[in-house]
């Protein structure tokens, strides 16, 4: 699906990509609006059974974007360090295609868990009786992880 | 022509917008592919006159992507703090819709050498002979800045 990359020297293997994907502290989302604008907002999410979870709540942007087109790329960024006196930059990162969806139920009550235990890991009940009083007026959107390429240079 | 912001509380000024756009250390450039796919990519960048200007040479696919739709956004994220105990993140970020073009000539040049002042400061020298060296190998698109917001939650 997915055009591969022109400089494979600095591929990483998808192992390493899974573990930059899954430690990441944010990502950015980028979508796409019915007049081919690209749109790329940071999130939090988490990865769970395969698929990276994202609330959708605080953007109509980027609601109005997946509605109309599911199609989506997710980005997440590792160190990086500049090295000035070689014109260039250190750093890893990580792209992740997909396709989304809105999620629901206990898919979506698992998906919140997910982030209570990510982000808040020291804040389990806290964290579900969030959830419990925040959740209705949450949306929360999955995607799939169709194709995973992560890159370094070191 | 953007849709606005849903939590305008949350908005910062364009000025403060512009200085996370100027300092940031890279960016993330979402592009389309014809076939309605999103892609984000990490670079470097620099903003000089107005415009932000990154280099097109390790990827295909963002090249492919730019020649076949111009539009293009851009997002800077600036510092982050998780708040374990609010279910939340402070964070800053930047996003700038615009349209690219790839640049060549003076223009090119100019955007090169705030590059290499950008990441580079103590090296000017052995930068404009890095400049001379690798600018022929070196593709530089430039992308206007026709909207930018600012969001931070501090």
């Amino acid at each position: 699906m997915m055009i591969p990359m022109r400089r494979h020297k600095r591929a990483i293997s998808s192992e390493a990509a899974y573990e930059l994907l899954h430690k990441g502290e944010y990502g950015i989302l980028s979508t796409v609006n019915d007049n081919g604008q690209p749109y790329g907002v940071p999130l939090n999410y988490c990865v769970l059974n395969d698929r990276v979870y994202f609330h959708c709540a605080a953007d109509g942007h980027k609601l109005s974007n997946l509605n109309g087109n599911p199609k989506a790329s997710f980005c997440v960024v590792g160190d990086t360090e500049l090295l000035p006196d070689k014109f260039s930059t250190k750093y890893e990162s990580v792209i992740v295609f997909g396709i989304t969806n809105e999620v629901t139920g206990d898919e979506k009550q698992a998906a919140l868990e997910a982030l209570i235990k990510k982000y808040s890991p020291n804040f389990h009940d806290e964290g579900l009786a969030y959830i419990k009083s925040s959740s209705s007026q949450t949306r929360l959107f999955g995607m799939s992880i169709d194709s995973i390429t992560g890159k370094a240079r070191r």
